[in-house]
């Protein structure tokens, strides 16, 4: 890193909701899946910002330029019968790279993880992003390689919700 | 299903915690999993009841009987800008299964997500688990092949939580 640039790591605000859209569309293209965002500015500040959060952002900001983003949650473990915090989205602008800035996102997060007593934090990366999994198990991430998450949407969850029965699915 | 036997879903209470635990036990020996358990009636207590809860649970009765349990919090997904429900545990004591009571706790999980305006129900399953699976792809649930869940705890969760500098992490 130049001596001369400077970065910053804060909570995001409602001020920030376009740009953490921006930052997630360009996210959501370099992992070819630009065609499933969308999430519109008004989501964003009424999941983030409204009444009832369901989660929450940091900015990174690079000589006072947002650069990246991490947008997290709590979760649960039943095992552990502790939160733990789920990184949903960490993005660096890819001119801002190899300064640091994803590994410092990280480093808050597990600082806020910590801090709300949380036993571990969890992310999913595509199988084909060598270059992020690299990075993650040279800080000691361990994949679980054994577990596949399942999801149900669309039609297909509003079919279940509509069974009142116990006759309407065997299992 | 016998005529006489009544199947009932309800929100779990504070009284149903050391129940909810056996369950856990119980569900942990299933999965070959149980040395990994180490929640206590106090963490689940806190963690559900409390000031902050992060999780919440459905019970399962069979003739007034609790046989079996759904775990569940709310996430968040930036593609779409909603929340999700994600399900953490599903359980169905072995004696009680066959009679609807797994499809009757997802059902009411699903109207649950409907209601809090969410996108998807999400869950992960034991790659080995095939009769799980075949049941959750007759709902029309479809599994995320293409990512990994990376996780960090401990050490390595501690040592990430004390980098304070860009300097200590290069991505």
């Amino acid at each position: 890193m130049k001596q001369d640039q400077m970065i910053d790591i804060r909570e995001a605000t409602e001020q920030d909701v376009p740009q953490l859209l921006a930052f997630i569309r360009e996210l959501a293209e370099y992992e070819r899946l630009a065609h499933q965002v969308v999430a519109t500015v008004e989501d964003l500040s009424r999941n983030l910002f409204g009444p009832q959060p369901c989660a929450h952002a940091l900015v990174a900001s690079l000589d006072s330029h947002p650069v990246g983003f991490a947008l997290y949650f709590y979760n649960f473990s039943t095992f552990l019968g502790r939160p733990g915090l789920y990184l949903e989205d960490l993005y660096v602008r890819p001119p801002a790279r190899g300064l640091g800035i994803g590994g410092q996102l990280l480093a808050r997060l597990a600082r806020l993880a910590l801090a709300r007593g949380c036993g571990r934090m969890e992310w999913a990366v595509l199988d084909w992003n060598q270059p992020a999994i690299g990075f993650y198990r040279k800080l000691g991430a361990t994949p679980n390689d054994d577990w596949t998450t399942y999801r149900l949407s669309g039609n297909a969850l509003r079919d279940l919700a509509a069974v009142e029965s116990a006759a309407g699915i065997s299992d």
